[in-house]
C-alpha cells in the first residue's frame, strides 16, 4: 500500500440530509493501523467574485445560522447534486444579486475542510455586469453591496470579513493577475 | 425581529461523533416563513503559517481520506473540546512538523464554510524556530516540506494547492505585512 493512502473497510450510512450526507468509515492506514474516519459529504459549491469596475467587489450580507451571526461575503451557493459549477454559478449570482455578467473567467478550486468534509469550491470571475432583478431563493434573506477593492483587503484584515471562501477568491484573483494584491 | 436573524423553533440531535456533530433544527426567517437547518457542529481548529526564515514556509503532506487525495498543507489541527486555541497551536504545530517556535503571533480567524458548519478557524504566525522531534498524532500519516515562498505562490496558483485554510492563512499573513505579496 502506498504510505499516503487510507482503505475503507467498512462505510456506514448516517445522516441524509438536504444540504449533506454523513457516513462513518472504519479505515485501515498504510502503517495497517485501524481508525475510524466521520466524513461529511456534500454536493460542494461555486464563489462568485464580480468586479463592477476593476476596483469594485461585490458582496453579500445574509445571517449564517451555524454561526449565529451576520456574515459579508462573496455571492456564493452550493450545487445542486451533479450540477455543472459553471451553470450554478450563474444561476447563484443572479439569485444574490440580481446582476447577470457577460464575462466569465474560472479562478480554480478550493476544498473548505478536507479533514472532515469533501466539499469543492469553484471560483469564478464575473464581469461585464448589467442589473436584472433580486430573486433570492426561498429561505435566503440576503442583501447585496458594492465595495471598492481596497476597503474589501482593509476588512479582512480587520477581521470584518471571515469568510474563508471569500478570502481565498480574492487570493486567487490576484495571484491570476484579475486584481491588485496590496 | 432583525432582517438578519433565525430563530431556533426545534432542535433535534442526529449524529454524535469523535469529530463532529451533526444537529437539523426547524427555524423561523425574519419574514416568518419556516424552514430546516442542517449543522455540522465542530470543534475549531488552528492553522499555522511556520517561517524558518522570511521567504521559506513549512508545508505538510497527508492523505485526506474525504476528498481521496493527497493534499500539501500549512500545519493545522482541531481543537480538544473547549481548548485554547494557542495551546492547540504548539501543540499541532510540534506534532505535525517536529518544530518548535520561540516567536508566535496572531493572524485572525476565518469560517470555513458558513452556510452548515460552524468550524472556526484560528491562523498563527509562528518564527525563531527549533527542530525538536517529530511525533504526530496516533492515525496521522504525516511529512513535512520547506518551501520558498515564491513557490507557493505558483501552487496555489497552478492548483496544486487548493487548501482554503493555506490560501486564507497566507492571504491573512500578506495583509499583515508579515510576507510579501506578489
Amino acid at each position: 500500500m502506498q504510505k499516503f493512502y487510507e482503505k475503507t473497510l467498512k462505510s456506514s450510512h448516517i445522516f441524509k440530509g438536504i444540504v449533506f450526507d454523513v457516513k462513518k468509515d472504519d479505515v485501515e492506514l498504510s502503517t495497517g493501523e485501524k481508525t475510524i474516519r466521520e466524513v461529511v459529504n456534500h454536493p460542494g459549491g461555486v464563489v462568485i467574485l464580480a468586479l463592477k469596475d476593476e476596483n469594485t467587489i461585490l458582496l453579500v450580507k445574509q445571517y449564517r445560522y451555524p454561526l449565529k451571526l451576520v456574515s459579508l461575503e462573496l455571492p456564493a451557493g452550493k450545487l445542486d447534486r451533479v450540477e455543472n459549477p459553471d451553470l450554478a454559478a450563474k444561476r447563484e449570482f443572479e439569485e444574490e444579486t440580481g446582476f447577470v455578467a457577460k464575462k466569465w473567467d474560472k479562478l480554480g478550486i478550493a476544498y473548505s475542510s478536507p479533514g472532515f468534509c469533501d466539499e469543492t469550491l469553484h471560483f469564478y470571475l464575473a464581469r461585464d455586469l448589467e442589473y436584472k432583478k433580486h430573486s433570492p431563493d426561498d429561505g435566503e434573506i440576503i442583501e447585496y453591496f458594492e465595495y471598492n477593492l481596497g476597503k474589501v483587503f482593509d476588512m479582512i484584515n480587520s477581521g470584518e470579513i471571515n469568510d474563508a471562501k471569500t478570502i481565498c477568491a480574492i487570493m486567487r484573483a490576484g495571484l491570476k493577475g484579475f486584481i491588485k494584491l496590496p
